[in-house]
């Protein structure tokens, strides 16, 4: 029985998007992509190119135990893969195979696209995630909620204006991933980077695999040089910050004692042995995916330190910490669309404790309006029966004094009322700039 | 095709027990054991606490495919575990099922187990690699051996004490690791840590439940106090480090330009497009694994920050973090020891090595020796005449010095001779803190 | 101006104990110590020894300002203040200087030293934290608290256990400091870690140069195999995330919403803005300071792979990590030992939200003590309409129900009470414990 | 005494430029902005926000000893500064002190600019470094070094290559940091983000302050999503890790055993006790500086998850990480611009390197010629003879072939000859793209 934690850790579509067989077949298609690149630039027949395209698109002709069974004692899977290749196109198409190439060239460069494929995955669960947080800001544009502060009840803001930050926050990390997958190279150097295997046609191989798989090329090779490996490793942990950070309110809204917003999901949450508990499971799993990522980043910066023209292990160490970060960044993004989804805000609660919070300034309000009539001393005790008025009758002390005919009500009521200054223009100018992404998106 | 990375990555014994069927078995080990603890404290019949037992030593029994489905919803898989286990031993015998507990002292006490059952794989193989070491050491405890320092040549030391330095990594890991080990507590609190659950008998269940398991106790739960988590993390981050050091040590003996050592392994390291390059694949394999250890470390520690009384997804993120920083330690290990075992030390070559570093020196020596008779600057040339001589008949320095006459040669030899001061003493002590460590372990 | 962030920063003793001050101290206790240890050993004349004493127990006749200004091209302090100490000693006495020592040697010694006075410090704040941890513990050992898992209110513990739970954590941290403390060893091996310079007494130097300092001794060198820098980094870090754990508990009990708990302190915490609002600034700081640790302590790991005989870089990398963490989990401790003593739990808030939380069962318990009677409809709808009571008479539901004469009034309550279980009995282990502990303290 | 390590760990200008003077600086540039932000949008007098102006630009003026004495009381410095500020302009002024604004706006607008300033003289320093490291590559564009992957001699490249290589890292670097700082934004939004005390101009004066300070806007504030701090953390790891493989060439290069390169730098790196050691101590410091960023970018991405409006600890902890990684990476840039002008490759060295690892090759080449003529088996003992003849006479057995007058020696040499394919186009193409970038820079 597998799968213990993937519920969990392996959320979402990234964790496919990197698995091994997401794996042989980002290697295959660089193979035959710099097959097809060989041959545009007419060092092979483009016969050959064509039989390795086919081979290469045919998994079950290649011997892939062989290639899983000799990978490690290889140092990297490549080699025997060439050698499963080559043996399935046989001896005259194989002078297409591998051109010019060495392990690390095919390594990095199907790296790249699974990342860019993971991050597809993670772009549309973002996008999800991003569109909830719009829809919660647009409906609750104006719905105040107590602001709070170094985890202290501050001043009232609109839970409109807090989605609003969680949307900017979700649409940053989208800009970013994308900026990044739209850099992304590929990576041809040969051995030590020359391109001397390639017959004086390296940089025009390089550029037409480039071509062929949609990557961006370079000058050099990035073989000891890893800035790509870092942008991913950046945005990606910026991307999990986010997710954190959103989750982490989640959590602090559905506390008991606040109790502004639940998050609902099917057959989830509950607790067998308490029955009146509702855990915000999504938003829970969201922050321990996301928690994952700051490791794996440092792991990646720690690898940028590169020896020569290879790097004996630190090259190496790449290759889990980014199929891991990858993984639980989706996940994480994952878990937190399908909490936003269900994220049901109470916005009378929400209310309610805003207004409590407000009594102290609007029994202060009441009795400065009275003080002109009453004095300082008698006003501020009609102010504190007021409170106890609404204390013993069930209503609010608003109520009280929207009653009270000795004082203008309205112009009391307006003085104390929870300000919440320009959260509305700031919710429209969130959405304004999430509708601009959004329509720039294909 | 599974398994891509996994001779590299999750190599050696502890990836197996860190697996998902080892999570099952010690999930249903420790249910066991509680039905057991609560039988012994007479919470429960004996009978039902055998059919627990039972049920729990057959996975076949249970429903497993239905606790992986509902694991993720549920926040943990002990919710649905339980449930199976009531369902395969009936209502009756259902009393005896998880007495008392949360699922945080099944999952936390499950993981312990984890631990030591890979720690004992890791183990293994860092007494294999100390063995090695101290094989080599022994071998090797008076050849000279160039020092090198900051990465230049710097004195002469011997290769044994060199492997004895390993040795003496290896063997302090170890201890760390037993260290810990045999601190590791059971975990056993009840939903809030009071043991409400356990009908006044639950400090006394919690004892049972440790001697069941051979586990310490503690006084109270630690269920978001994680001293024992870090401790795990601490020895691992430690032997990690300790690999990595004696590994990088071994790929920069066999850098082609030192080639003071080579590892050998059968259908390892070869490169197909460069026959002459035998990469020393054990060492470099072992300090990628060890790479992935620090950060998380860091995750983990991270984690220990954890609300009230359970967290909200710091307590999820160790189980990858630790889960991986077993594998990957595990894997470190294993490589490490076939890379000593593979290891051969050309003696020879780090014999010319330090005597050409050393004939400096001896020029210098023969120099001195002879500005008595002929004064500073005759006796200058003198000494240049011999290294000449030495280059183009093609014997060392020291031969041409040990064939004159006009100088006590061998008082010459001796003063320019290499001074490995009390290399052997040190070595001879790290291999007696060996042998004892060795003759303690049972 | 100076020290901006100091105060937040670099609290407590420890911040002072790893100055440069210190430093400067630390590397002049190890050169008059290894003086003192060849003089003990017979290899240089103890006048010399006592001059090169003398000499370091006064800085102001050493030329401090060029060891500075040298430090950094030479690539450690030491070269320069060898010579500095030389200078001031004179030609005669300085044969006693850095007797066969080598930069690493001194500069280790000094960096252990240095972690020993530190800790010492962190260890009298650790201590002081735990005292009222145990303080609080006992006040409020039977004390009910809402027991919370995933932020979510759960069943009641009470707030000792909580106490207990804290305190464990802070002796547990205590505990594994003072085993690495006890197990700091000293360093010296000369250049290459042979004893070449110590002219055949450098094991027994070593010795007495560990008696001098009070240090533990080892076989071989540890130049390049960094276990004593590991183990200070896991017991500090794993300090680090007990201090993160209170704290967070802290804050979370100082919420508005949850109120059970202030931290008070003299012109603190108050916010201009918001004069209602109470900070708890201690705890904050804590956390702040606490979160710095995990990545220092991965540097510090990252750092154990260092090559040959002495690394080039990474072990330069570990003095700025180990002193920036020695500081912080210095200043960590020393805030929460000041949150801990401004904790001021507000004992009838934690009993009041229990009893609120109680009201469901209690209510439950009700009716199913009128179902005999009244039938299951009849029994539910009388259980509402006393709830409906309470709430309307501004009572509770326990005397609504201790009122009433139709039910056994003392059953009922006593059914839905709050079972605490055995949280005394933990409570007064742990102290029990505590109490052992600070008895076994100097 | 103090700086004991500064000239290590905090080498190059980035330290001053968030040092505690830099701080205050920025602090009151941020206040004295706020004014006239607030003056252009009408809520206070000009004459009121030129004096705040004027009171922010003379420090002498204010009683920074008792902000920095209350800093920590208060949870960060702003609020005692903003007292000083307004007890330096007097009551009628003090209306243009902190418009709107609460501690956080002022502190994160701040830190954006100490940023901006350290990464002006972190982009100085790689600018240095880079144009260096483009002169390397083109002066050597052409020269032969034997590439080495996994630390084994693999083929040949070229020197130009290996710079080229660097180049294409730093000024990747470059413009990574020069992306972060166009977009860095200002932070306003007062106490909970609403805001509510600008009177209703809070959006205008955001985009004015803004302005004042040239930095970007953002719809929304971005208190507790800190994707300007994951960006900049990203930026300065990746530079970091482009040290440091930078480095570690150079480290490589000057090794005893390869000796391809020295490092050159006045009063550095000699050794006392060894004097005929050089260590190439700027490439070390480099390396250990760069060493601590990944732990500390760790740092700075575990800190977005923050809670609610304001975090209650993450934010701070971001002061003291981005300051030092600021830092650290200031000194690792400042070593590494150092230690690539202080470079000097050994040209004849890496050929004559290059040459005898191409002994191999050449002798097959000479026996595969003579094979025609004299069959296999004499062809080749001819080719031995002929690098016995080689080494005998103690010339090259290039000279030796070329010698020859029984094979076509240029045809033999050409056949075997260090094949280098398009190493000098792709340097050409990175110093194009050099070019570029530094006619870009203003």
């Amino acid at each position: 029985m597998t799968g213990l934690f993937a519920g969990t850790f392996a959320r979402g579509a990234a964790a496919a998007a990197v698995s091994d067989d997401a794996w042989f077949r980002a290697l295959l298609d660089v193979e035959a992509a710099l097959a097809r690149a060989a041959a545009r630039t007419g060092l092979v027949p483009a016969t050959a190119a064509d039989a390795v395209t086919a081979a290469c698109a045919d998994p079950a002709r290649l011997d892939l135990a062989t290639v899983v069974a000799r990978a490690a004692d290889a140092g990297n899977p490549v080699p025997p893969l060439v050698r499963a290749v080559q043996d399935a196109v046989g001896e005259r198409d194989a002078v297409a195979v591998h051109v010019g190439g060495t392990s690390q060239d095919v390594l990095d460069t199907a790296l790249v696209l699974l990342a860019r494929n993971a991050i597809a995955t993670i772009d549309a669960d973002l996008a999800a995630a991003a569109d909830t947080a719009a829809a919660l800001a647009g409906t609750h544009r104006d719905d105040v909620v107590m602001g709070r502060t170094l985890m202290q009840q501050a001043l009232p803001t609109t839970f409109g204006l807090k989605a609003a930050g969680w949307l900017a926050g979700l649409d940053g990390a989208r800009l970013r991933l994308a900026e990044v997958v739209a850099s992304l190279p590929v990576q041809y150097g040969g051995a030590v980077g020359t391109l001397a295997a390639s017959h004086g046609s390296g940089v025009d191989v390089r550029a037409a695999l480039a071509a062929e798989l949609g990557l961006a090329t370079t000058a050099v090779p990035w073989h000891t040089v890893r800035l790509p490996i870092a942008d991913l490793a950046g945005a990606l942990g910026a991307a999990a910050g986010v997710v954190a950070t959103v989750a982490v309110d989640v959590v602090l809204l559905a506390q008991s004692e606040v109790a502004e917003a639940a998050e609902v999901g099917e057959g989830r949450g509950g607790s067998s042995a308490m029955p009146h508990k509702r855990n915000p499971v999504a938003a829970i799993s969201a922050r321990a995916c996301a928690r994952r990522a700051p490791g794996l980043v440092a792991t990646l910066l720690v690898a940028m330190e590169q020896e020569h023209e290879r790097a004996a292990g630190a090259w190496h160490s790449e290759w889990p910490a980014l199929t891991d970060l990858l993984t639980t960044v989706g996940s994480a993004v994952a878990w937190l669309a399908e909490s936003l989804r269900g994220l049901r805000p109470d916005v009378a609660r929400m209310a309610g404790t805003a207004a409590a919070a407000a009594e102290g300034p609007l029994a202060g309000a009441l009795a400065d309006a009275l003080t002109p009539t009453l004095g300082k001393g008698a006003a501020h005790d009609a102010a504190s029966a007021a409170v106890r008025e609404a204390r013993e009758t069930g209503r609010s002390l608003a109520d009280v004094v929207a009653a009270r005919t000795d004082v203008d009500a309205a112009a009391v009521l307006a003085a104390a009322a929870p300000d919440v200054g320009e959260a509305g223009a700031q919710v429209d100018a969130a959405l304004g700039e999430h509708a601009a992404l959004t329509e720039g998106t294909p």
